[in-house]
C-alpha cells in the first residue's frame, strides 16, 4: 500500500495517456479532477493487486463514450460517485475497493475521484494494460466476469442500471444509454471479487506502470535527452514512423470518436506516408498501404517537440509527431483475446502480428 | 374487492380492444396469456381504487414497444414478472398491487398474469383511460409522479432499470433500450403509494369499464343486435365513417409502429374516404381532407361484420370497418393534458376539439 497525492497524478495521467493509444479521454481533464479530489479529501490509498482480501468487493469506475464531446462537455465528479453508489445499491454490498477498466488520460484518474471522495483504496490494476473502445473488450471477459450488473449516469441526474445475457449485450444497451445520455456517461461496472481480481481478470500494476512512465517522460525531458527513446525502451517498443499530421477527417458515430489521420514522412521516413486509423483509440497504422501495427498491440502518437502523449482529439493538421507499435499484454495475443479485439473484430481482413516481429530489434 | 376469472377476461380483453384504440397489443394473445396464469394460480382479486391503503406500493405492469413486433415474438409472461420483481429489489419495498398502465389488448391483460403468479391484488384502473404510445403521457404525469424507477426485460434474459429526471428522458431512455431488445420489452414503472393512486393519479374503473364494453358487444352480437351501436350508446361516442379498407403502409420506426390506413366509404360514406394516422395508437381521423376526430379523444375502428374492435396490426386491405370517436377522459382536454397528448404533441398543426363538438348529438 502507498499513498498517491497531487504529485503523483501528474505523471500517472502522463504515462496512462501513453497506455491509452490516443483514447481513454483527455490526460488534462482526468488529472484535473483528480487533484482536486485529492486535495479536498486527502490522498488516496493505493494497494496492490495481491493485497486484496478474497472476499472484497471491487467495482472499477470509468467514464465511457466519445472523448471528443467529453472534452467540451466536462464531467462533474458527483456523476461517478452517483454511478458507483447505485451499483453498490443495486448489489445490496458496499464495494471495498475501485480500480480503472482502461489506461488512459481520464480513465486511470477516474477511480482516483471515487477512492478519494469515498475513502476506499484503490487498486493498482486496470482491465486490458492499454484502452479499447468497446465494454466487452477487457480480460475479465475470457475469465466469465459479468460486466453486469452496470451503472450508467449522466450530469443530468439521469442514471441506469443494465444487467445482461453477455457482455456483448452490455456494450450493446451501455452503447445506446451513453449517446442518448449526450455521448458520454460516467459508469461502474464488472463488480468483482477480490479473488477473481487476483485470478487475473485484471492487469496487476497498470497504475504504477502509467506513473512511471509519466515520470520517465518528466525526467528525460528535465535532463534535455529523448523521451521518446526512454519510453520504446521501457515499453520494448519500436519507432514505426515520424512525420508530420497533414489530414484529419473525424466523425462521432454511435458515441465513439472515428477517426482517420494521414502523417506525411520527415526524416528517414520522407517521402512515405502513414495512416492512423482510430476509433476511440488507434486500432492500425497503415505505411505506404501496408499495415506495421494494429490491434491489439499498442500504437502511440507522441509529440515530436517534447515527447509526450497526444491524444485522437489533439491530432491536428501541421502537429509533428512520432508513432511507435509496443506489445500488448499476453493475454490479448492468445486465440480467445484476438477473437475479442484483435483486428479482425474490428472489421480488418488482416492477421494479427505481434510488432517485435515486424521489427526485430 | 371482486374475482377476476377467465370469463371475465375474455369481455376484458375485448372491451381493452375498444378502449386501446388500435394500440395496446393484441387482446387475442393478451387474453391467453392471462387466462393461462389465472388457470394455474387461480382467478384474481381486483379491488377499486377507494380500497387500496394509503401506504400500499402500487406498481403498474406491462409490454412497451411495437405491438407489430410482439405478434411475432411472443412474450412468455415470465419476462414482466422478472421486470416487476427488479422494481422492488430495487426500491427495496415489495409491491402489493399491481394495476394496468393503459387500456389495450395486451396491457390490460399483462398486469393480470402478475397478479395471478404473485398472488396479489390488481387495482381496477388505468393510467390514460386509453391507450397512448410514450410513456410520459399518463394522467399520472400531470400529477407530478415520477416514471421512475423503471425496469425493462427481454426474453432472452437482459433487463435494465432506469432512473430519470422527467418522465419524457424515461420515455427517451427506455425507448432505446426496447428498440436493442428487439423492439419489445416488458415493464414494470410508475412506482405510487396507495395515496397517490387515489389523489387522481390513476383513472378508476379502467378495467370495468373494459369489460362492461366487452360485454356489451358479446351479449348483442349474440342477440342479433348491433354491438357498434351498444358501444356509441355505452361510451358517449359518435360514428365517424363505414367504409373498405383500401390501403395500409407501415413502418416499424424507433420502436413504434406507425402506419396510414385510407378507407372507401361504403352506404351513407359513398364517395368520401377516411384516412388513419397511427403511431401504435390511431391519433386522427381525416374525412375528405378534414380531420373529424383527434387524440386524445378515441378513434376505434370495429369491424362492420361482427363489431370487434381491430388493432393497427390488424387492419388490411378489403376489410369493412366502422370507424367511431368517443370522448376521452376529462384529464386530457384540460392545458396540462393538451400539451402532453394533443395534436399539437404529435405535430399535427390543428387544435384539439372534443369530439361532441363537432358532431352534436
Amino acid at each position: 500500500m502507498r499513498l498517491v497525492g497531487e504529485a503523483e497524478l501528474e505523471d500517472i495521467a502522463v504515462g496512462a495517456a501513453i497506455l491509452g493509444t490516443g483514447g481513454g479521454g483527455d490526460p488534462y481533464i482526468g488529472k484535473l479532477l483528480a487533484q482536486e479530489a485529492v486535495r479536498r479529501h486527502g490522498p488516496v490509498e493505493m494497494v496492490e493487486v495481491d493485497e486484496v482480501p478474497d472476499d472484497a468487493f471491487v467495482v472499477p469506475s470509468a467514464m465511457m463514450g466519445a472523448p471528443t464531446v467529453m472534452v467540451e462537455k466536462l464531467p462533474r465528479g458527483t456523476e461517478v460517485i452517483r454511478a458507483f453508489e447505485a451499483l453498490g445499491n443495486y448489489v445490496g454490498r458496499r464495494p471495498t475497493h475501485t480500480t480503472s477498466i482502461e489506461a488512459g488520460g481520464l480513465n486511470s484518474t477516474t477511480p482516483f475521484v471515487v477512492a478519494a471522495q469515498l475513502g476506499i483504496p484503490l487498486v493498482d490494476a486496470d482491465g486490458m494494460g492499454r484502452a479499447f473502445p468497446e465494454i466487452q473488450m477487457i480480460i475479465a471477459t475470457m475469465h466469465g466476469v459479468n460486466a453486469t450488473p452496470m451503472t450508467l449516469a449522466d450530469e443530468k441526474g439521469n442514471s441506469a442500471v443494465i444487467d445482461t445475457i453477455d457482455n456483448s449485450w452490455t456494450e450493446r444497451l451501455a452503447r445506446t444509454l451513453t449517446v442518448d445520455f449526450g455521448a458520454t456517461s460516467m459508469i461502474a461496472l464488472y463488480p468483482m471479487t477480490g479473488k477473481q481480481l487476483k485470478a487475473g481478470a485484471f492487469v496487476p500494476g497498470t497504475i504504477s506502470l502509467a506513473e512511471e512512465l509519466g515520470r520517465l517522460v518528466r525526467e528525460t525531458r528535465a535532463a534535455h535527452g529523448d523521451p521518446v527513446a526512454a519510453v520504446v525502451e521501457r515499453m520494448n517498443a519500436r519507432r514505426l514512423f515520424a512525420g508530420k499530421i497533414v489530414d484529419v477527417a473525424r466523425r462521432t458515430e454511435a458515441g465513439w470518436a472515428k477517426a482517420e489521420a494521414q502523417i506525411a514522412g520527415t526524416g528517414d521516413d520522407s517521402g512515405s506516408s502513414l495512416v492512423l486509423q482510430i476509433q476511440n483509440e488507434h486500432l492500425v497504422a497503415i505505411r505506404d498501404g501496408e499495415v506495421v501495427c494494429s490491434v491489439p498491440d499498442l500504437i502511440v502518437v507522441m509529440d515530436a517537440e517534447n515527447g509526450g502523449p497526444i491524444t485522437t482529439e489533439e491530432l491536428r493538421y501541421g502537429l509533428r509527431v512520432i508513432v511507435i507499435g509496443a506489445p500488448c499484454v499476453p493475454a490479448w495475443r492468445t486465440d480467445e483475446g484476438l477473437a475479442i479485439v484483435g483486428p479482425r473484430y474490428f472489421g480488418y481482413d488482416i492477421d494479427f502480428v505481434p510488432v517485435e516481429e515486424r521489427f526485430p530489434a
